[in-house]
């Protein structure tokens, strides 16, 4: 006697972003910041919930990418299941004909369907889709900003991934977090003609994980102070603007400088944060030139807490980014796993001949670059919020309530 | 009938970092800033000028490291000999006994001792040994801050080499530049124990001038108007107090900030300016790392507009940190033209299993850089300012008044 819901949601890049946080336990943000939300097509986290009254005796069990994991030693984990459970108890505290769900034994299994490797983060998608097949398999009431609220005690960019399409994070003002919540800018109908590209970069280091390092920020850097009071709210209307307007020249500008500045922000944190690398570099130095040498906004990059980049561009700058970026990065050629939507060359396409000089002064300029320096470039667009999905093969979770897939 | 001084004059390297002009013809900075004055023993400019009668119907030359080149193309050196040559008029029309030197031909040649290969910044020293050796073959009667202000025409950083040790430049705050001068804030013997390693770092990519790059900053940075007017004063006052009670754990944390802060600043640029590359990365977490691991601040790191790295540390420091330089970058061990104070392992020493564990797991997860990386470590000291060179053979100049030696 299960039940069980699956649902899909999605990955969000933000392009005002969220580096600090003002209360650690409760995920409370030192600014507000705005993320586009990618198309599940080619990134998604997938999660099963499954609940049974035969479960109430063990403990809440959880397999992440085929492999279990605790739950009882992940405080944000258990966090996320309190909230629901807690939700759940009320209503049927409230209407005493409700089934005792809150009562009964948890299973989740979740994936990713991009691998670790890609070294895209998967928390946003991840605990998004926790909180929202949660209040799903418990029948919640909820609105979008309560699901964001829930999703944020899991990890703070979760709550953006709540919603489809131009998100904003509010930071809010009370000591609860009552009001630190998502809001739709705009839904992903809005501005269709705005793609994204993924550059995924290889990194041999690991960074500082962004938990870690953005506390570190909070308390060293004084520029990151200035950033937080001085300047991010103006940017938030800004941004918030150039959306509603589909303004792609000042989307882009607005976008580039927050990245930078949010790597500022990590350079001058004591010891300093490194996320960009000279492969970042020359893909910010490619941009830049295209912009310059083109005389009008062709392309803006964003760096999250990586050395990957997230290219935004209309769609019809897709096709030369795509051979420039191949031209640059050879290794990024070669057959994608994301078949469905990878648009690029086929290998071994020669491009030099096709681009201006100044591209080829700045290939020769820079230090050699390892060939596969870029891995993989990911073709995507905006997408909606989580989705439940209602196939029978959707699901995770076989008869027995194991896994179905099961890897090391 | 020539009459002719040659002088030689340091190097400098910030602590507290120049980057930004509130007036870019009179050379007037956004924010004061900090200077260690290096050994001449190691690095110096020298120059020689000559005047004649005989060339007064000719225009003024100049050969700079062995090539002749256009005085009248480069307004700052013009700035430069007008307004030492005025200063000449104005003793010589107060006293109608003084020769006329003022109207004589001016013949200047300067060299470097080191070569532009090394990456290390010339402008300083060089404008610095032009304005002292003019002051001294026109008899100007000029105190330390006069000379620093004709120095500050030239090129910014240079009115800090006029003077040894540990030297101030004073922003100031009139519109003439009047009160932009340097000034001495301990002698290079305050503090022995003091010594400098510089890292020469391997680098294709030509950086942005810095004299493009700073004005960029200061009109698209928010971050660097901060950093102007709410941190970089009271940095000051900390660092000054840090040099006088000789406090190495201050004067180390202080650097190490404002050097991230000043690229911090270069990369909130739009578009951004960068001078790190993964290899000054490697340096600075290298650097980090050893200062963690011993529970003491061993050394500082600093980095100007290039990826050349900088390190303060006391003299009982040095031998550990060259070998730990040397174990990473190998490139480095091999012979260096400074022979006389270069103090390196010889090539093919063998030093992993001295270092602790860490140091290994650091190089093992970083990309791999070319073995010529850093490509020549440098051993100096704290040391004087602009001298006199009175020995017949430090004249740079022939009986022909041409110069001695000409390289292509």
């Amino acid at each position: 006697m299960v039940r069980q819901v699956t649902c899909t949601a999605p990955v969000n890049i933000a392009v005002i972003k969220y580096w600090g946080k003002r209360d650690t336990s409760l995920i409370l943000p030192t600014n507000s910041s705005l993320s586009v939300t990618l198309s599940q097509d080619d990134l998604h986290s997938r999660t099963t919930v499954g609940i049974a009254p035969e479960w109430s005796n063990e403990s809440d069990r959880m397999w992440l990418n085929g492999t279990e994991s605790a739950i009882a030693t992940n405080a944000r984990l258990v966090n996320c299941l309190k909230m629901s459970r807690a939700q759940r108890k009320a209503l049927e505290d409230a209407d005493s004909g409700l089934p005792r769900w809150s009562q009964w034994g948890i299973r989740i299994v979740s994936e990713n369907n991009f691998p670790t490797a890609a070294g895209l983060a998967s928390s946003a998608s991840g605990y998004a889709c926790l909180v929202y097949t949660l209040a799903q398999v418990f029948e919640l009431p909820l609105t979008g900003a309560d699901l964001s609220r829930n999703a944020r005690l899991g990890s703070g960019s979760a709550c953006r991934s709540i919603f489809g399409g131009f998100v904003g994070w509010d930071m809010g003002q009370s000591p609860t977090g009552d009001d630190s919540q998502a809001y739709q800018v705009a839904p992903e109908t809005h501005w269709p003609d705005l793609e994204a590209l993924i550059l995924v970069v290889s990194d041999l280091k690991k960074g500082v994980s962004s938990t870690a390092g953005m506390q570190t920020t909070v308390e060293t850097s004084s520029l990151a102070q200035h950033r937080f009071q001085a300047i991010v709210p103006k940017r938030m209307r800004q941004m918030e603007q150039a959306i509603l307007a589909k303004d792609f020249d000042t989307f882009a500008e607005i976008t580039m400088r927050d990245s930078n500045q949010f790597h500022a922000t990590c350079l001058d944190t004591f010891p300093p944060i490194f996320y960009l690398n000279d492969t970042s570099r020359l893909i910010i130095q490619v941009v830049t030139a295209i912009n310059c040498l083109s005389g009008r906004t062709q392309a803006a990059y964003t760096f999250d807490a990586g050395p990957n980049a997230v290219i935004y561009a209309p769609k019809a700058h897709m096709p030369y980014l795509i051979q420039l970026f191949a031209y640059f990065f050879p290794g990024s050629a070669g057959s994608g796993y994301f078949s469905d939507s990878y648009q690029c060359l086929p290998e071994g396409t020669v491009l030099g001949k096709s681009f201006p000089e100044p591209f080829q002064v700045i290939q020769q300029t820079f230090p050699v670059l390892p060939v596969d320096s870029v891995r993989r470039i990911i073709h995507t667009r905006v997408g909606p919020g989580p989705m439940m999905r209602l196939e029978p093969e959707a699901s995770l979770l076989n008869a027995d309530g194991l896994p179905k897939t099961k890897s090391a």
